[in-house]
């Protein structure tokens, strides 16, 4: 029954969700799609209100504010974002589940409480959350794209979603992955692909490529994505967000559905994905406060440590030192990206820090590293999945003559299968600590040339070496799988810009790194990234999170300083 | 070459070994081999000055303190401390490398300094400290029993050696170990077998078996060992001892030479083995406080806390709930083990604290996990170091007709090899996580029936279903591998008794669980076990090893005040 049905069964599921949205919220004003650029359309295409529309474009901590004070109840506020989720979801096709119903429902309970007892019943009282596909919400389905997973409710919730209803957050929305997550970009046989809201030709990025199209749109004011080789700062980057990547087990993950189960050398972790940093903080702290390491066996015990947010072994954060990672001398990044990079530098440079040049050590080493990690069990892990329902693996994200729809066939596998044994494994756990530690110990030696005494504060990176890219064109998740390999904590903060064909143009170049290099470079063209948001990705070490949150508020007030004063 | 002539070469080793011991420092009056209990030989045997006898049966808080007030020289504390180790492995055999002519060159320095400045280097200032084998020091040889690495002096400290000297440590010699780590008894090809202090037919335990013997015979105040199923407190528990197996990573490994490298689903951890709970506090705490995770990629970010130490969360250490594991249900304790929980309890309800009955949760499972990954890849590992030398894979630790030095010949491999593809072995990881969350689950819910309104706040567990076996004899290491499997860190505390024919008699019994219970019960004779001590093992959920330290300190003195009133 399995192989002949499975297009039957998607085509079903994706109507199921046509039928999940409130009909009073299908527009029949949307923009052609020859209009690249929608990210203003929300906000005129006559659905919200101008109140819905002051709510949805503010931040979390204004949001939670007003909730706090009772000046907006959380039915308004789930009310406008699930508008415009839904509104962003006809856009660019971001969601998966849609529950606005019982998000209405949780949103009047809340509401009565604080009715009746004049408090909130945590600090993310009343906020709308979305939640990438494979974090599981009790009696709803978490198919993760997979055709074979459809019709199974989960019985039972994350314990991040668990945390988040109890800190008083309102879920009401899941968002798109690609097919076994492991894309950077994001397209399955269910759902399709989700489109970037500032330029539809170009991909949102993936994994968490869901997430980043519907915030990007302001559908949503927080919402979690998970991170194996930088699927929640990718979409964070090609959406102009501030999005986190914490350490392994800092943020429990026990209760999602995942790929690459049990594969524990680089451990996929949830992060939060937001319009500001006041957005990351107000996650990180509220859900650590709940103790995650009481429900998920892997979290670190570790309360959030506020000594260590206010930077007390960081100078307090006055004349820190950066170091910036121009290029990783593997692929060099594109001219916006460069540019990025260039701002940053200004911006602390006029706000009283030092910037240093960051010398990557053994990045073509950890990069070899990766894909034998992802490609040591074969196709086996994705063909669990698949082979239930007969669905292809998909192995291209790339477009067949422009249809959004279709992927490429292709037999190629992007992570040469190695089926290694368990011995063979082992060996490359090996190669991977010790690159941990070399990397660790060429940072902290760093501390003979910083001037402060202490090896250099962070690092300031690409994201990726292009902004946004074509759909089928993000081949290149170095700059991002590089710090989970080390397992450091890294922030995307957007450096409030877009492409720009003027600033951004095209210089030739005599010599290249290599194929993917020169590739890399002649993809370039200033209109073909058009409007693409620019972004810088701030890198701390394990398990600094706290630290590295008070770090990127520092990157991402003197960028908002410097640009108010050009 | 290799395979005709490793006896010759460990036999090489073995008298270079014999050589680095001070000859006036050679004894000619040992006791009678006959004589099995030699524990209060080392005060008796003439090569100690009173004063030493006084340094070396002093507490590790007494040593520092009167070290740090210039009443006692580090010279003098490592010459006393040097000496009885030389007794202690004239007796036991629990010595690797010797080095102390370096040591005492260091202790001269600190010695200098402190005349000079008035102040010590460090918290750890001038106390001798002992290393496992496999803990490597610059300039010494780290052969962890393995003839294929004899002639190989490192050239590298491990991170915890560093931190050690940087703490004002003297390092002075290093301890026996099993050939591949792998066992909870202590021989191998060169260095031979170690004994127990207390009763010479028995073992001292294994790993850390070299470790056991030496400071249980007092001829260190402190030492470290490495835990992977056990292996600190087996022969901690085998030797009297206090001894500590911490959560993953929360003890800077790096640096060390291994077994099984490359394994990441069980650590193994380093831990501190020492005849007190302030020893165990001191150890702990200094190393936290030289910031481990900057010189350890994999290390955890967490200073030792003190509010946790003084359980701040656990009613400020008033009332506690403690439930103990009386029996895994698999293999019951024999009954000195028995009585030696039966006594703490008495001890805890007496100090006003609760006591309930831990029900032990998918034991069978979990113990039925650990030889997958043991034997996951079969003899690989072990061969990579064998095959250089020609030496045999050990696979049982009996004696032939009594020898202590010749292992039975065996073609048994302990664990099943499986040689498991990658696939297969994340599999096993799946499983694992899924046994941890239940675990935790699990305790957390006691919440229910201690009264507290808190979960159980300590597992108090046998440390092996038996004391201190007969060589060959240590079979089951499940008591302690259970919380390995957990990342539970674990305590083993003396009761202060050891076995009594008389209080400690047999029982029959009509039932067992199975071959192997009923093969355990079959083992125990009270003669046999003559005199070994009696611990008991407290059991804390992961990285909490503050409060674990904090309440660990409450039982031994619940257990101190127990017996001063009997």
């Amino acid at each position: 029954m399995a192989t002949q049905n499975w297009k039957e069964r998607a085509a079903a599921k994706k109507r199921q969700q046509q039928e999940s949205i409130p009909k009073e919220w299908v527009l029949t004003n949307l923009p052609d799609k020859s209009q690249l650029d929608v990210s203003e359309f929300p906000r005129t295409c006559g659905l919200l209100t101008g109140r819905e529309i002051e709510i949805t474009e503010s931040y979390v901590d204004v949001i939670l504010d007003n909730l706090a004070k009772g000046s907006w109840t959380a039915v308004e506020v789930t009310t406008a974002f699930s508008k415009r989720a839904i509104v962003a979801h006809q856009l660019v096709n971001c969601l998966t589940e849609i529950f606005i119903e019982r998000a209405l429902a949780r949103a009047g309970e809340l509401d009565d409480h604080f009715r009746r007892t004049g408090s909130v019943v945590g600090p993310l009282h009343g906020l709308p959350v979305s939640l990438k596909d494979q974090i599981c919400i009790k009696g709803i389905e978490s198919t993760m794209g997979y055709v074979a997973w459809i019709g199974k409710p989960v019985t039972k919730n994350a314990v991040l979603t668990d945390i988040l209803e109890s800190l008083g957050a309102v879920l009401y929305v899941k968002t798109n992955v690609p097919q076994t997550l492991m894309f950077p970009e994001t397209y399955n046989h269910i759902f399709g692909r989700t489109l970037n809201p500032f330029n539809r030709s170009l991909t949102s990025g993936g994994s968490s490529g869901g997430e980043g199209a519907l915030i990007g749109l302001k559908g949503s004011p927080l919402g979690v994505g998970s991170d194996i080789g930088g699927s929640v700062r990718i979409p964070s980057a090609f959406n102009a967000l501030y999005g986190l990547r914490p350490s392994f087990h800092r943020i429990p993950y026990a209760g999602c559905v995942n790929s690459l189960d049990g594969q524990i050398s680089i451990y996929s972790v949830l992060g939060p994905m937001t319009t500001s940093m006041n957005g990351i903080k107000a996650f990180m702290k509220s859900v650590l406060s709940k103790e995650p390491w009481q429900y998920d066996p892997l979290c670190v015990r570790k309360r959030w440590n506020e000594d260590e947010y206010r930077l007390l072994d960081y100078n307090g954060g006055k004349q820190l030192c950066f170091a910036v990672l121009w290029d990783d001398n593997v692929t060099m990044p594109h001219p916006p990206v460069l540019r990025g990079l260039e701002m940053t530098k200004q911006a602390l440079l006029r706000a009283g820090h030092k910037v240093i040049d960051w010398k990557p050590l053994y990045h073509p080493e950890l990069y070899e590293f990766v894909p034998k990690i992802w490609g040591a069990v074969g196709d086996a892990d994705y063909e669990v999945a698949t082979k239930l329902s007969g669905e292809p693996i998909i192995r291209k994200m790339a477009l067949v003559e422009g249809n959004l729809d279709t992927p490429v066939e292709d037999t190629i596998h992007r992570f040469p299968p190695l089926n290694l044994t368990a011995f063979e494994y082992w060996q490359i756990n090996v190669t991977h600590r010790e690159l941990r530690q070399a990397y660790l110990d060429h940072w902290r030696e760093t501390a003979a040339v910083t001037g402060t005494g202490r090896p250099a504060d962070a690092i300031i990176s690409p994201a990726a070496p292009y902004v946004a890219p074509p759909h089928g064109g993000n081949w290149n998740a170095q700059y991002t799988t590089v710090w989970n390999t080390l397992d450091y904590p890294a922030c995307v903060v957007p450096v409030g810009a877009r492409v720009d064909p003027i600033l951004d143009v095209k210089k030739p170049r005599d010599s290249f790194y290599g194929d993917g290099d020169r590739r890399n470079w002649d993809s370039y063209d200033p209109e073909t990234f058009k409007n693409a948001p620019i972004t810088v990705q701030v890198v701390g070490r394990t398990l600094e999170e706290e630290a590295l949150v008070g770090i990127s508020e520092i990157v991402d007030q003197a960028l908002q300083t410097y640009k108010s004063k050009l």
